[in-house]
Protein backbone atom coordinates (compact mmCIF):
# COMPACT_ATOMS: atom_id res chain seq x y z
CA UNK A 1 0.00 0.00 0.00
CA UNK A 2 1.54 3.50 -0.71
CA UNK A 3 -0.03 6.28 0.62
CA UNK A 4 -1.49 9.67 -0.26
CA UNK A 5 0.32 12.21 0.27
CA UNK A 6 -1.30 15.20 1.87
CA UNK A 7 -0.23 18.27 -0.33
CA UNK A 8 -0.35 21.13 2.55
CA UNK A 9 1.68 23.55 0.21
CA UNK A 10 -1.18 23.25 -2.20
CA UNK A 11 -3.72 23.07 0.35
CA UNK A 12 -2.98 25.93 2.13
CA UNK A 13 -1.97 27.94 -0.97
CA UNK A 14 -5.99 27.14 -1.95
CA UNK A 15 -6.82 28.89 1.79
CA UNK A 16 -4.93 31.70 1.50
CA UNK A 17 -6.77 32.78 -2.47
CA UNK A 18 -9.84 32.15 -0.82
CA UNK A 19 -8.76 34.60 2.26
CA UNK A 20 -7.22 37.01 -0.11
CA UNK A 21 -10.61 37.35 -2.37
CA UNK A 22 -12.40 37.94 1.09
CA UNK A 23 -9.85 40.39 2.65
CA UNK A 24 -10.50 42.10 -0.82
CA UNK A 25 -13.82 42.35 -0.53
CA UNK A 26 -13.70 43.43 3.18
CA UNK A 27 -11.54 46.11 1.63
CA UNK A 28 -14.21 47.62 -1.12
CA UNK A 29 -17.31 46.91 0.53
CA UNK A 30 -16.49 48.07 4.12
CA UNK A 31 -13.34 49.93 3.66
CA UNK A 32 -11.42 47.70 5.73
CA UNK A 33 -7.59 46.21 6.16
CA UNK A 34 -7.09 43.37 7.81
CA UNK A 35 -4.36 43.73 10.25
CA UNK A 36 -1.72 41.76 12.08
CA UNK A 37 0.97 42.85 14.99
CA UNK A 38 3.61 40.58 15.02
CA UNK A 39 5.60 41.62 18.17
CA UNK A 40 9.49 40.02 18.06
CA UNK A 41 11.30 40.73 21.31
CA UNK A 42 15.19 39.68 20.71
CA UNK A 43 17.21 38.48 17.95
CA UNK A 44 16.69 34.90 17.59
CA UNK A 45 17.77 33.79 13.85
CA UNK A 46 14.49 31.05 13.65
CA UNK A 47 12.07 34.06 14.61
CA UNK A 48 13.50 36.23 12.47
CA UNK A 49 13.33 33.95 9.78
CA UNK A 50 9.45 33.20 10.68
CA UNK A 51 8.87 36.66 11.07
CA UNK A 52 9.92 36.99 7.70
CA UNK A 53 7.48 34.31 6.03
CA UNK A 54 4.74 35.80 8.31
CA UNK A 55 5.16 39.26 6.44
CA UNK A 56 5.22 38.09 2.95
CA UNK A 57 2.17 36.14 3.42
CA UNK A 58 0.17 39.05 5.41
CA UNK A 59 0.62 40.99 1.96
CA UNK A 60 0.44 38.56 -0.27
CA UNK A 61 -3.01 38.34 1.16
CA UNK A 62 -3.93 42.04 1.05
CA UNK A 63 -3.76 42.38 4.57
CA UNK A 64 -1.11 44.32 6.84
CA UNK A 65 1.70 43.63 8.75
CA UNK A 66 2.70 45.55 11.40
CA UNK A 67 6.37 44.65 12.69
CA UNK A 68 7.34 45.66 15.86
CA UNK A 69 10.70 44.46 16.63
CA UNK A 70 11.93 44.75 20.44
CA UNK A 71 15.07 44.72 22.01
CA UNK A 72 16.23 41.36 23.92
CA UNK A 73 16.53 43.50 26.85
CA UNK A 74 13.04 44.61 26.66
CA UNK A 75 11.38 45.31 29.88
CA UNK A 76 7.68 43.36 31.00
CA UNK A 77 6.42 46.34 31.70
CA UNK A 78 7.54 48.52 28.63
CA UNK A 79 6.17 44.85 26.73
CA UNK A 80 2.64 44.72 28.44
CA UNK A 81 2.78 49.08 27.51
CA UNK A 82 3.30 47.83 24.00
CA UNK A 83 0.38 45.36 23.90
CA UNK A 84 -2.12 47.89 25.42
CA UNK A 85 -1.34 50.04 22.66
CA UNK A 86 -2.15 47.23 20.07
CA UNK A 87 -5.04 46.17 21.55
CA UNK A 88 -6.64 49.95 21.43
CA UNK A 89 -5.37 50.63 17.74
CA UNK A 90 -8.54 50.14 15.47
CA UNK A 91 -6.07 48.84 12.71
CA UNK A 92 -4.83 45.91 14.26
CA UNK A 93 -7.18 43.32 14.39
CA UNK A 94 -4.71 40.27 15.05
CA UNK A 95 -1.90 40.61 17.69
CA UNK A 96 0.45 37.71 17.71
CA UNK A 97 3.50 37.55 20.17
CA UNK A 98 6.73 35.30 18.88
CA UNK A 99 7.40 33.08 21.56
CA UNK A 100 10.38 31.93 23.15
CA UNK A 101 10.16 35.24 25.03
CA UNK A 102 13.30 36.17 27.04
CA UNK A 103 13.72 35.54 30.71
CA UNK A 104 12.59 38.98 32.68
CA UNK A 105 9.49 38.31 30.84
CA UNK A 106 6.47 36.06 31.92
CA UNK A 107 4.74 34.67 29.08
CA UNK A 108 1.72 33.63 30.42
CA UNK A 109 1.61 37.35 31.83
CA UNK A 110 1.93 38.96 28.18
CA UNK A 111 -0.57 36.13 26.60
CA UNK A 112 -3.18 37.21 29.15
CA UNK A 113 -2.99 41.19 28.01
CA UNK A 114 -3.92 40.49 24.92
CA UNK A 115 -7.31 41.59 24.22
CA UNK A 116 -8.84 37.80 23.34
CA UNK A 117 -10.41 39.05 20.42
CA UNK A 118 -6.92 39.78 18.45
CA UNK A 119 -5.71 36.66 20.04
CA UNK A 120 -5.11 35.10 16.63
CA UNK A 121 -3.08 32.88 18.05
CA UNK A 122 -5.60 31.35 20.33
CA UNK A 123 -3.58 31.16 23.38
CA UNK A 124 -5.31 33.52 25.74
CA UNK A 125 -6.59 31.49 28.44
CA UNK A 126 -10.23 33.03 27.60
CA UNK A 127 -10.16 31.51 23.99
CA UNK A 128 -8.61 28.22 25.32
CA UNK A 129 -11.78 28.41 27.30
CA UNK A 130 -14.16 28.19 24.67
CA UNK A 131 -12.40 25.98 22.78
CA UNK A 132 -12.32 23.35 25.51
CA UNK A 133 -16.62 24.50 26.08
CA UNK A 134 -16.83 24.27 22.47
CA UNK A 135 -17.85 28.07 22.09
CA UNK A 136 -17.17 29.67 18.74
CA UNK A 137 -13.43 31.50 19.12
CA UNK A 138 -10.04 32.00 17.54
CA UNK A 139 -7.97 28.61 17.68
CA UNK A 140 -4.72 27.81 17.54
CA UNK A 141 -3.22 27.84 13.97
CA UNK A 142 -1.52 24.96 13.91
CA UNK A 143 -4.56 22.40 15.42
CA UNK A 144 -6.75 24.36 12.88
CA UNK A 145 -4.64 23.34 10.27
CA UNK A 146 -3.89 19.57 11.09
CA UNK A 147 -7.68 19.00 11.53
CA UNK A 148 -7.88 20.65 7.84
CA UNK A 149 -5.17 18.17 6.45
CA UNK A 150 -7.24 14.84 7.92
CA UNK A 151 -10.48 16.80 6.79
CA UNK A 152 -9.00 17.35 2.66
CA UNK A 153 -9.14 13.30 2.65
CA UNK A 154 -11.93 12.36 4.89
CA UNK A 155 -14.75 15.30 5.10
CA UNK A 156 -16.28 13.52 8.32
CA UNK A 157 -13.94 12.48 10.99
CA UNK A 158 -16.93 11.39 12.91
CA UNK A 159 -16.88 8.20 15.02
CA UNK A 160 -13.12 7.89 13.98
CA UNK A 161 -10.27 6.85 16.57
CA UNK A 162 -7.92 9.77 16.75
CA UNK A 163 -4.52 9.43 18.43
CA UNK A 164 -2.82 12.58 19.28
CA UNK A 165 0.76 11.88 20.65
CA UNK A 166 1.82 14.80 22.70
CA UNK A 167 -0.03 17.40 25.24
CA UNK A 168 1.50 20.61 24.92
CA UNK A 169 -0.88 23.68 25.20
CA UNK A 170 0.05 24.99 21.57
CA UNK A 171 -0.68 21.31 19.69
CA UNK A 172 -1.50 18.65 21.31
CA UNK A 173 -4.26 19.75 23.71
CA UNK A 174 -5.93 21.61 21.28
CA UNK A 175 -5.93 19.27 18.35
CA UNK A 176 -7.78 17.55 20.86
CA UNK A 177 -10.12 19.56 21.56
CA UNK A 178 -10.75 19.94 17.28
CA UNK A 179 -11.16 16.46 16.78
CA UNK A 180 -13.71 16.34 19.65
CA UNK A 181 -15.61 18.83 17.95
CA UNK A 182 -15.25 17.07 14.43
CA UNK A 183 -16.92 13.89 16.57
CA UNK A 184 -13.86 11.64 16.85
CA UNK A 185 -13.42 9.39 19.84
CA UNK A 186 -10.20 11.10 20.85
CA UNK A 187 -7.14 9.56 22.77
CA UNK A 188 -4.25 11.50 24.08
CA UNK A 189 -0.91 9.69 24.11
CA UNK A 190 2.40 11.21 26.13
CA UNK A 191 5.48 10.66 27.25
CA UNK A 192 4.12 8.61 30.44
CA UNK A 193 1.81 6.38 28.32
CA UNK A 194 2.57 2.78 28.13
CA UNK A 195 2.88 0.74 24.76
CA UNK A 196 2.85 4.12 22.74
CA UNK A 197 3.07 2.37 19.64
CA UNK A 198 -0.18 -0.64 20.66
CA UNK A 199 -1.91 2.77 21.01
CA UNK A 200 -0.93 4.53 18.24
CA UNK A 201 -2.34 1.63 16.17
CA UNK A 202 -5.37 1.85 17.49
CA UNK A 203 -5.70 5.11 15.48
CA UNK A 204 -7.70 5.83 12.28
CA UNK A 205 -6.25 9.24 12.59
CA UNK A 206 -2.57 9.74 14.40
CA UNK A 207 -1.43 13.41 15.18
CA UNK A 208 1.88 13.20 15.96
CA UNK A 209 3.38 16.62 18.08
CA UNK A 210 5.77 15.42 20.11
CA UNK A 211 9.37 17.04 18.56
CA UNK A 212 11.59 13.86 18.70
CA UNK A 213 12.81 13.34 14.82
CA UNK A 214 11.14 10.26 13.25
CA UNK A 215 9.88 8.85 16.13
CA UNK A 216 7.21 7.44 14.83
CA UNK A 217 7.73 3.91 12.86
CA UNK A 218 5.81 1.88 10.31
CA UNK A 219 4.58 -0.39 12.65
CA UNK A 220 3.07 2.14 14.89
CA UNK A 221 0.26 3.19 12.22
CA UNK A 222 -2.83 1.46 11.62
CA UNK A 223 -3.05 0.24 7.32
CA UNK A 224 -4.60 3.48 5.79
CA UNK A 225 -4.71 5.42 8.65
CA UNK A 226 -4.34 9.35 7.81
CA UNK A 227 -1.28 10.68 9.79
CA UNK A 228 -0.71 14.08 10.26
CA UNK A 229 3.12 15.14 11.33
CA UNK A 230 3.44 17.97 13.24
CA UNK A 231 7.22 17.94 13.96
CA UNK A 232 9.34 20.09 12.38
CA UNK A 233 13.00 18.25 13.72
CA UNK A 234 16.63 19.43 12.21
CA UNK A 235 18.73 16.69 11.84
CA UNK A 236 22.13 16.24 9.82
CA UNK A 237 22.01 15.52 6.38
CA UNK A 238 24.18 14.58 3.63
CA UNK A 239 27.76 16.34 3.28
CA UNK A 240 27.45 18.10 6.65
CA UNK A 241 24.09 19.81 5.87
CA UNK A 242 21.30 19.66 7.75
CA UNK A 243 17.71 18.42 6.96
CA UNK A 244 14.54 18.87 8.30
CA UNK A 245 12.40 15.58 9.06
CA UNK A 246 9.26 15.46 11.16
CA UNK A 247 7.68 13.45 14.02
CA UNK A 248 6.87 10.56 11.78
CA UNK A 249 9.22 8.16 9.59
CA UNK A 250 8.11 9.42 6.61
CA UNK A 251 8.68 6.57 4.45
CA UNK A 252 8.12 3.84 6.74
CA UNK A 253 4.70 5.79 7.24
CA UNK A 254 3.88 5.63 3.49
CA UNK A 255 4.08 1.92 3.32
CA UNK A 256 1.26 1.80 5.72
CA UNK A 257 -0.86 4.82 6.18
CA UNK A 258 -3.66 5.88 3.91
CA UNK A 259 -2.67 9.05 3.35
CA UNK A 260 0.04 10.67 5.21
CA UNK A 261 1.76 14.50 5.54
CA UNK A 262 4.94 15.42 4.29
CA UNK A 263 7.89 17.34 6.12
CA UNK A 264 8.56 20.05 5.11
CA UNK A 265 5.08 21.04 3.16
CA UNK A 266 2.68 19.49 5.36
CA UNK A 267 1.33 21.08 8.52
CA UNK A 268 3.75 24.08 8.00
CA UNK A 269 2.40 25.87 4.88
CA UNK A 270 -0.91 25.69 7.16
CA UNK A 271 0.04 26.92 10.31
CA UNK A 272 0.79 30.71 8.64
CA UNK A 273 -2.53 29.74 6.49
CA UNK A 274 -4.49 29.58 10.07
CA UNK A 275 -2.96 32.28 10.99
CA UNK A 276 -4.28 34.79 8.39
CA UNK A 277 -7.85 33.13 8.41
CA UNK A 278 -7.72 33.84 12.12
CA UNK A 279 -6.90 37.70 11.22
CA UNK A 280 -9.59 37.65 9.06
CA UNK A 281 -12.07 36.40 11.25
CA UNK A 282 -10.89 38.61 13.48
CA UNK A 283 -11.00 41.86 11.65
CA UNK A 284 -14.66 40.74 10.39
CA UNK A 285 -15.30 39.84 14.34
CA UNK A 286 -13.82 43.14 15.58
CA UNK A 287 -16.55 45.18 12.76
CA UNK A 288 -19.42 43.47 13.91
CA UNK A 289 -19.71 41.27 10.40
CA UNK A 290 -20.86 38.24 10.71
CA UNK A 291 -18.33 34.79 10.71
CA UNK A 292 -17.15 33.71 6.96
CA UNK A 293 -17.23 29.52 6.48
CA UNK A 294 -13.68 28.95 4.36
CA UNK B 1 -14.11 -11.37 41.63
CA UNK B 2 -15.55 -8.27 43.69
CA UNK B 3 -14.81 -5.06 43.26
CA UNK B 4 -13.72 -2.68 46.51
CA UNK B 5 -16.73 -0.51 47.20
CA UNK B 6 -15.57 3.17 47.28
CA UNK B 7 -17.36 4.71 49.94
CA UNK B 8 -17.56 8.14 48.72
CA UNK B 9 -19.73 9.14 51.46
CA UNK B 10 -16.88 8.48 53.72
CA UNK B 11 -14.00 9.88 51.36
CA UNK B 12 -15.98 12.84 51.05
CA UNK B 13 -16.74 13.08 55.15
CA UNK B 14 -12.91 12.67 55.83
CA UNK B 15 -12.37 15.55 52.90
CA UNK B 16 -15.48 18.08 54.96
CA UNK B 17 -13.70 17.48 58.09
CA UNK B 18 -10.10 18.54 56.59
CA UNK B 19 -12.11 21.48 55.52
CA UNK B 20 -13.68 22.31 58.26
CA UNK B 21 -9.99 22.77 60.57
CA UNK B 22 -8.58 25.11 57.65
CA UNK B 23 -11.63 26.87 58.18
CA UNK B 24 -11.75 27.05 61.74
CA UNK B 25 -7.73 28.36 61.60
CA UNK B 26 -8.37 30.53 59.07
CA UNK B 27 -11.11 32.01 61.19
CA UNK B 28 -9.32 32.30 64.26
CA UNK B 29 -5.83 33.58 62.71
CA UNK B 30 -7.08 35.67 59.90
CA UNK B 31 -10.80 36.81 61.24
CA UNK B 32 -11.91 35.11 57.70
CA UNK B 33 -15.35 32.88 57.08
CA UNK B 34 -15.80 32.23 53.86
CA UNK B 35 -18.69 32.97 52.30
CA UNK B 36 -20.59 31.13 49.52
CA UNK B 37 -23.53 33.01 47.84
CA UNK B 38 -26.02 29.80 46.02
CA UNK B 39 -28.35 31.84 43.24
CA UNK B 40 -31.75 30.18 42.50
CA UNK B 41 -33.70 31.85 39.74
CA UNK B 42 -37.27 30.01 40.11
CA UNK B 43 -38.45 27.04 41.99
CA UNK B 44 -37.56 23.36 40.91
CA UNK B 45 -38.11 21.07 43.35
CA UNK B 46 -34.62 19.50 42.80
CA UNK B 47 -33.05 22.31 42.34
CA UNK B 48 -34.66 23.42 45.86
CA UNK B 49 -33.32 20.24 47.10
CA UNK B 50 -29.67 20.48 46.23
CA UNK B 51 -29.66 23.76 47.57
CA UNK B 52 -30.48 23.11 50.69
CA UNK B 53 -28.04 19.97 51.18
CA UNK B 54 -25.08 22.52 50.28
CA UNK B 55 -26.52 24.91 52.41
CA UNK B 56 -26.08 22.52 55.04
CA UNK B 57 -23.01 21.36 54.37
CA UNK B 58 -21.68 24.74 53.92
CA UNK B 59 -22.74 25.33 57.38
CA UNK B 60 -21.17 22.05 59.17
CA UNK B 61 -18.08 23.04 57.60
CA UNK B 62 -18.09 26.46 59.41
CA UNK B 63 -19.04 28.56 56.34
CA UNK B 64 -21.29 31.06 55.71
CA UNK B 65 -23.97 30.62 53.27
CA UNK B 66 -25.75 33.50 51.39
CA UNK B 67 -28.77 31.97 49.66
CA UNK B 68 -30.47 34.27 47.31
CA UNK B 69 -33.52 33.37 45.87
CA UNK B 70 -34.86 34.92 42.72
CA UNK B 71 -38.59 34.63 41.10
CA UNK B 72 -38.19 32.64 37.80
CA UNK B 73 -39.37 35.84 36.02
CA UNK B 74 -36.14 37.43 36.69
CA UNK B 75 -34.90 39.24 33.67
CA UNK B 76 -30.96 38.52 32.42
CA UNK B 77 -30.25 42.31 33.90
CA UNK B 78 -31.30 41.18 37.34
CA UNK B 79 -29.22 38.56 37.50
CA UNK B 80 -26.43 40.19 35.97
CA UNK B 81 -26.83 42.95 38.86
CA UNK B 82 -26.76 40.73 41.33
CA UNK B 83 -23.42 39.04 40.17
CA UNK B 84 -21.98 42.19 40.14
CA UNK B 85 -23.24 42.65 43.76
CA UNK B 86 -21.73 39.73 44.38
CA UNK B 87 -18.32 39.77 42.76
CA UNK B 88 -17.87 43.25 44.73
CA UNK B 89 -18.93 41.62 48.28
CA UNK B 90 -15.95 41.28 50.11
CA UNK B 91 -17.94 38.68 51.91
CA UNK B 92 -18.39 36.61 48.92
CA UNK B 93 -15.61 34.16 47.97
CA UNK B 94 -18.02 31.46 46.00
CA UNK B 95 -20.74 32.54 43.81
CA UNK B 96 -22.31 29.14 42.35
CA UNK B 97 -25.41 29.70 40.07
CA UNK B 98 -27.94 26.89 40.27
CA UNK B 99 -28.74 26.03 36.52
CA UNK B 100 -30.34 25.72 34.32
CA UNK B 101 -31.97 28.76 34.37
CA UNK B 102 -34.87 30.09 32.84
CA UNK B 103 -34.93 31.07 28.97
CA UNK B 104 -35.17 34.49 28.96
CA UNK B 105 -31.48 34.20 30.62
CA UNK B 106 -28.45 33.10 28.67
CA UNK B 107 -26.11 31.11 31.05
CA UNK B 108 -23.20 31.40 29.28
CA UNK B 109 -23.68 35.40 29.76
CA UNK B 110 -24.37 34.98 33.38
CA UNK B 111 -21.44 32.46 33.95
CA UNK B 112 -18.77 34.55 32.20
CA UNK B 113 -20.01 37.92 34.47
CA UNK B 114 -18.46 36.19 37.51
CA UNK B 115 -15.35 36.76 39.00
CA UNK B 116 -13.29 34.27 37.89
CA UNK B 117 -12.15 34.54 41.26
CA UNK B 118 -15.17 33.55 42.97
CA UNK B 119 -16.22 30.88 40.52
CA UNK B 120 -16.44 27.86 42.62
CA UNK B 121 -18.34 25.94 40.22
CA UNK B 122 -15.27 26.35 37.76
CA UNK B 123 -17.16 26.93 34.72
CA UNK B 124 -16.17 30.63 33.72
CA UNK B 125 -14.65 29.92 30.23
CA UNK B 126 -11.04 31.56 32.09
CA UNK B 127 -11.20 29.19 34.53
CA UNK B 128 -11.56 26.33 32.09
CA UNK B 129 -8.58 27.64 30.12
CA UNK B 130 -6.35 27.65 33.13
CA UNK B 131 -7.54 24.08 33.72
CA UNK B 132 -7.10 23.05 29.68
CA UNK B 133 -3.44 25.02 29.82
CA UNK B 134 -2.32 22.88 32.93
CA UNK B 135 -2.83 26.74 35.28
CA UNK B 136 -3.94 26.57 38.90
CA UNK B 137 -7.00 27.29 38.88
CA UNK B 138 -11.10 26.32 40.46
CA UNK B 139 -11.84 22.98 38.95
CA UNK B 140 -15.03 21.95 38.24
CA UNK B 141 -16.50 19.85 41.20
CA UNK B 142 -17.70 16.56 40.20
CA UNK B 143 -14.77 16.05 38.35
CA UNK B 144 -12.37 16.94 40.96
CA UNK B 145 -14.16 14.81 42.74
CA UNK B 146 -13.99 11.63 40.43
CA UNK B 147 -10.39 11.97 40.44
CA UNK B 148 -10.17 12.01 44.66
CA UNK B 149 -12.13 8.86 44.41
CA UNK B 150 -9.71 6.96 41.84
CA UNK B 151 -6.74 8.10 43.68
CA UNK B 152 -8.14 6.36 46.88
CA UNK B 153 -7.63 3.37 45.43
CA UNK B 154 -4.68 3.91 43.32
CA UNK B 155 -2.77 6.96 44.21
CA UNK B 156 -0.85 7.41 40.86
CA UNK B 157 -2.50 7.19 38.24
CA UNK B 158 0.41 7.76 35.80
CA UNK B 159 0.67 5.68 33.01
CA UNK B 160 -3.28 4.27 33.08
CA UNK B 161 -5.80 4.10 30.10
CA UNK B 162 -8.60 6.14 31.61
CA UNK B 163 -11.79 6.14 29.12
CA UNK B 164 -14.06 9.33 29.88
CA UNK B 165 -17.75 8.51 28.61
CA UNK B 166 -19.30 11.73 27.85
CA UNK B 167 -17.91 14.97 26.45
CA UNK B 168 -20.01 17.62 29.01
CA UNK B 169 -18.37 21.03 29.53
CA UNK B 170 -19.70 20.20 33.14
CA UNK B 171 -18.52 16.62 33.35
CA UNK B 172 -16.87 14.11 30.77
CA UNK B 173 -14.31 17.37 29.12
CA UNK B 174 -12.84 18.52 32.20
CA UNK B 175 -12.60 15.30 34.06
CA UNK B 176 -10.28 14.33 31.02
CA UNK B 177 -8.55 17.53 31.44
CA UNK B 178 -7.67 16.40 35.33
CA UNK B 179 -6.78 12.69 34.48
CA UNK B 180 -4.12 14.27 31.85
CA UNK B 181 -2.48 15.98 34.45
CA UNK B 182 -2.39 13.10 36.53
CA UNK B 183 -0.67 11.72 33.90
CA UNK B 184 -3.12 9.17 32.42
CA UNK B 185 -3.47 8.40 28.99
CA UNK B 186 -6.59 10.02 27.94
CA UNK B 187 -9.41 8.70 25.59
CA UNK B 188 -13.46 10.60 25.23
CA UNK B 189 -15.50 8.55 24.06
CA UNK B 190 -19.00 10.17 23.38
CA UNK B 191 -22.18 8.99 21.11
CA UNK B 192 -20.81 9.27 17.78
CA UNK B 193 -17.96 6.25 19.49
CA UNK B 194 -17.65 3.46 17.54
CA UNK B 195 -18.36 0.39 19.42
CA UNK B 196 -18.11 2.03 23.09
CA UNK B 197 -18.17 -1.37 24.80
CA UNK B 198 -14.54 -2.20 23.50
CA UNK B 199 -12.98 1.34 23.80
CA UNK B 200 -14.63 0.76 27.49
CA UNK B 201 -12.92 -2.40 27.48
CA UNK B 202 -9.00 -0.72 27.43
CA UNK B 203 -10.08 1.80 30.39
CA UNK B 204 -7.65 1.04 33.38
CA UNK B 205 -9.92 3.83 35.32
CA UNK B 206 -13.41 4.13 33.68
CA UNK B 207 -15.39 7.15 33.89
CA UNK B 208 -19.16 7.39 33.32
CA UNK B 209 -20.86 10.22 32.47
CA UNK B 210 -23.49 9.98 30.08
CA UNK B 211 -27.00 10.11 31.91
CA UNK B 212 -28.04 6.80 30.67
CA UNK B 213 -29.22 4.41 33.47
CA UNK B 214 -26.80 1.48 33.92
CA UNK B 215 -25.87 1.84 30.12
CA UNK B 216 -22.27 0.22 31.43
CA UNK B 217 -22.59 -3.80 31.00
CA UNK B 218 -20.34 -5.41 33.31
CA UNK B 219 -18.81 -7.14 30.06
CA UNK B 220 -18.07 -3.14 29.06
CA UNK B 221 -15.18 -3.56 31.95
CA UNK B 222 -11.81 -4.78 31.98
CA UNK B 223 -11.57 -6.91 35.03
CA UNK B 224 -9.67 -4.75 37.66
CA UNK B 225 -10.27 -1.36 36.15
CA UNK B 226 -11.55 1.37 38.91
CA UNK B 227 -15.03 2.56 37.44
CA UNK B 228 -16.41 5.84 38.64
CA UNK B 229 -19.99 6.71 37.93
CA UNK B 230 -20.88 9.93 38.25
CA UNK B 231 -24.65 8.96 36.57
CA UNK B 232 -27.74 9.45 38.79
CA UNK B 233 -30.99 8.92 37.02
CA UNK B 234 -34.34 8.08 38.51
CA UNK B 235 -35.69 5.08 37.58
CA UNK B 236 -39.12 2.78 38.34
CA UNK B 237 -38.27 0.90 41.42
CA UNK B 238 -40.29 -1.59 43.84
CA UNK B 239 -43.79 -1.05 44.57
CA UNK B 240 -44.49 2.38 42.43
CA UNK B 241 -41.56 4.25 44.24
CA UNK B 242 -38.80 5.37 42.14
CA UNK B 243 -34.64 4.86 42.77
CA UNK B 244 -31.70 5.73 41.87
CA UNK B 245 -29.21 4.64 39.84
CA UNK B 246 -26.07 5.25 38.01
CA UNK B 247 -24.52 5.10 34.17
CA UNK B 248 -23.51 1.49 35.37
CA UNK B 249 -24.71 -1.53 36.15
CA UNK B 250 -23.96 -2.08 39.52
CA UNK B 251 -24.10 -5.32 40.46
CA UNK B 252 -22.45 -6.52 36.92
CA UNK B 253 -19.28 -3.90 37.34
CA UNK B 254 -19.05 -4.89 41.12
CA UNK B 255 -18.07 -8.67 39.95
CA UNK B 256 -15.69 -7.36 37.55
CA UNK B 257 -13.76 -4.37 38.39
CA UNK B 258 -11.16 -3.66 40.99
CA UNK B 259 -12.81 -0.50 42.41
CA UNK B 260 -16.43 0.55 41.70
CA UNK B 261 -18.16 3.47 43.30
CA UNK B 262 -21.60 3.29 43.93
CA UNK B 263 -25.06 5.20 43.26
CA UNK B 264 -26.00 7.01 45.51
CA UNK B 265 -22.69 7.29 48.01
CA UNK B 266 -20.25 7.72 45.70
CA UNK B 267 -19.49 11.00 43.20
CA UNK B 268 -22.50 12.81 45.06
CA UNK B 269 -21.01 13.27 48.12
CA UNK B 270 -17.71 14.51 46.27
CA UNK B 271 -19.26 16.96 43.93
CA UNK B 272 -20.40 19.00 47.86
CA UNK B 273 -17.65 18.33 49.33
CA UNK B 274 -15.11 19.74 46.63
CA UNK B 275 -17.47 22.14 46.19
CA UNK B 276 -16.35 23.37 49.74
CA UNK B 277 -12.83 22.65 49.00
CA UNK B 278 -13.73 25.11 46.18
CA UNK B 279 -14.61 28.00 48.28
CA UNK B 280 -11.90 27.58 50.91
CA UNK B 281 -9.53 27.73 47.67
CA UNK B 282 -11.01 31.12 46.79
CA UNK B 283 -11.41 32.57 50.21
CA UNK B 284 -7.99 31.92 50.81
CA UNK B 285 -7.14 33.08 47.21
CA UNK B 286 -8.72 36.25 47.36
CA UNK B 287 -6.88 37.01 50.43
CA UNK B 288 -3.58 36.36 49.24
CA UNK B 289 -3.17 33.28 51.55
CA UNK B 290 -0.86 30.15 50.24
CA UNK B 291 -2.86 27.49 48.46
CA UNK B 292 -3.71 24.41 50.77
CA UNK B 293 -2.93 20.58 49.75
CA UNK B 294 -6.14 18.73 51.06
Amino acid sequence: MTATIIDGKTIAAQLRGKIATDVAHLNAAHGIVPGIAVVLVGADPASEVYVRTKAKAVAEAGMRAIDKKLPVTTSEAELLALIAALNADPAVHGILVQLPLPPQIDSHRIISAIDPGKDVDGFHPLNVGRLASGLPTLAPCTPLGCVMLAKSVRPSLAGLEAVVIGRSNIVGKPVAQLLLMENATVTVAHSKTHDLPAVCRRADILVAAIGRPEMVRGDWIKPGAIVIDVGINRVPGKEGKSKIVGDVAFAEAAQVAGAVTPVPGGVGPMTIACLLLNTLRAARALNGLPALNL
